[in-house]
Formats: structure tokens, C-alpha cells, sequence
């Protein structure tokens, strides 16, 4: 795994990152975040901070304490596998600012390691065509199919 | 939704079923089931149990009372969409034997139907090429490609 640069932080996300508004800035580089009043931000913080062991919520921070990356693991308890887990990485997002400091890379790289901690036989993730290079450079190999119904 | 068979039902994986073994039967034709010990699958039944709003373990039994069919819906709360859920579909399997009732149809629309009504905005899941046709006909569209790490 390469080293975070000089400054940059790998840390949960917490309550205070209401504020700044920095993690719904990186977070819509990759979809819709919509809006979330503060008491509700405050009510999923609480609710994946009672459930650590299934929700991992995790931001990078740059030298001057932006968030400018983020990523979620999560943990499903299965009977399959030995009753075994399976770790899901979603929401992995990076401001294009940042590029070429190979922060999408270390994200996952460490929510792997996380996955690897927790026991999970495998760690899976779901993305389009064009990302298929990008998690082949973190290890990770074509499963599968996506399939997705809307309402 | 087709309607189930008679005297078929769906129902909730319960403790009651490790006794006839039937629930890992039809989940060994999916993957590797392994060893599930009497006492891990309780602990397991009681983790889904104590987290109703996150795990939906659902089977089919057929007249004889016998599961040969399960399937998953886990809710996973996210920050995107306005604070939304996503509904992950897992773990499909269907006995061979009791091929051409629709079976698997059944517990797919069942499992969305569990997902709206817990407010997701999308149901996603994954799957081999081969039944991209199954999930095509239970309404779902291709959306992008899973990628793994296994340890
Ligand atoms: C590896 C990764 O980050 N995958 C993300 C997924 O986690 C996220 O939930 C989804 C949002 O898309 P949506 O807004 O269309 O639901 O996009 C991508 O598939
Ligand atoms: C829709 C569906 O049922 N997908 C399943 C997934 O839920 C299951 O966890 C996996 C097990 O495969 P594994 O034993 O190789 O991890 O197979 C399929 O992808």
C-alpha cells in the first residue's frame, strides 16, 4: 500500500463532518447526495456508530483537513462460507483536485485490510465499465454481473 | 407476482431450521456451504433476528413442508440519495427438483417488495452471466460489473 502524502489522514467520519460540507462535495462526484438536514446527518452517524462492526464510513483528509475522498465498508453476516462474512466497499469517491496521488487507491487498499480484520472470506464491489481498469490496479478481479432494479 | 403453489409458503429462516438440514441443502447448490455447527447457526438466527431492519433471511417450503428455495434482502443505509437505503439481494437458490413453478420469480419480487416497502430507492444484486436472463425477466436491468479480492 502506498503511503498517504504528507498531511493526508485516513479517519471515520464523524459528526462534525456536517459542517464543512466537504463529504456531500466529494461524495457528488460520484452520484446524487440530495439534501440531509443536520439532524438527520446526525441520526446516520449514530446509527453506523451502534453498528461498528457493520458499517466502516471512512474519508481521507488533505493537508489543509478536507475531505477530499471517501469510502464505505461494510460487513454481511452469511451462513454460506462457514457462516463466513463478506465485506462490501461502496461509495468510493475522489475529488479530481487530487488526482495522481493514488488516494482511490489507498482508500481501498485499507477498507480491504479492514475487510481482512473483521474475517471476511471475500470483499466484493459493484461499479461501472469504465472503473474496471482502476480496481484491477487494486488487486481485485471481474466476479460478475451488477444487476439493479429501481423504484 | 405468480402466485406460489399450493400449500408452498415463504416465510423467515428460523433456529428450527437446522434440524433437517434442508435450508443447507438447497444453499450448497448455490456455493460452499462448510460447517455450520447447531450453536453458530443460532448465533447466526439471533444476529439477523436482533437486526430485523438490516437482514431478511427468507426460504420457500413446499407441501412437504421441506425449504427449497432461499433467498436475502439486507438494507444498507446510506448517505447518498438524501440519506437512502439500498436493498442487496443475496444468496439465490432454488432445489432443481422443484424447476418450473417459478420459484425463484417468486422470491425475487417478494424480496423487492420488501425492499420498497422498507423505502429503498433501488434493489441491486449480483450474479454469473449465465442468469442475466433469470433476473432480466424478474424486472432487473444490467447496471455495471462486480469486481471481488478473495483472501
Ligand atoms: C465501488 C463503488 O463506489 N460503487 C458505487 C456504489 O457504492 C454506489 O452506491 C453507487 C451509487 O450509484 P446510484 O446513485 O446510481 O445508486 O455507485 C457505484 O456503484
Ligand atoms: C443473486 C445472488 O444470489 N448472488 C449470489 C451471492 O448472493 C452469493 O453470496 C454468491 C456466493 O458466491 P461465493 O461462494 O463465490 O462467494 O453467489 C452469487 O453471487
Amino acid at each position: 500500500v502506498p503511503a498517504l502524502p504528507q498531511g493526508y489522514n485516513l479517519r471515520r467520519v464523524g459528526k462534525e463532518d456536517f459542517q464543512d460540507k466537504n463529504l456531500f462535495k466529494t461524495l457528488s462526484i460520484l452520484t446524487t447526495v440530495g439534501d440531509i438536514p443536520e439532524p438527520k446527518f446526525h441520526a446516520l452517524i449514530e446509527y453506523w456508530n451502534d453498528r461498528k462492526e457493520i458499517y466502516n464510513p471512512m474519508v481521507i483528509t488533505n493537508a489543509e483537513n478536507v475531505i477530499i475522498a471517501t469510502g464505505m465498508l461494510f460487513v454481511e453476516h452469511k451462513l454460506i462460507h462457514g457462516g463466513g462474512k463478506v465485506g462490501h466497499i461502496e461509495d468510493i469517491s475522489v475529488n479530481p483536485s487530487e488526482q495522481g496521488k493514488k488516494l482511490g487507491l489507498i482508500m481501498i487498499r485499507n477498507l480491504i485490510q479492514i475487510a481482512q480484520t473483521e474475517g471476511c472470506y471475500k470483499v466484493i464491489l459493484d461499479c461501472d465499465e469504465k472503473n474496471v481498469r482502476f480496481y484491477e490496479k487494486c488487486g481485485m478481479k471481474i466476479e460478475g454481473v451488477e444487476m439493479g432494479y429501481r423504484f
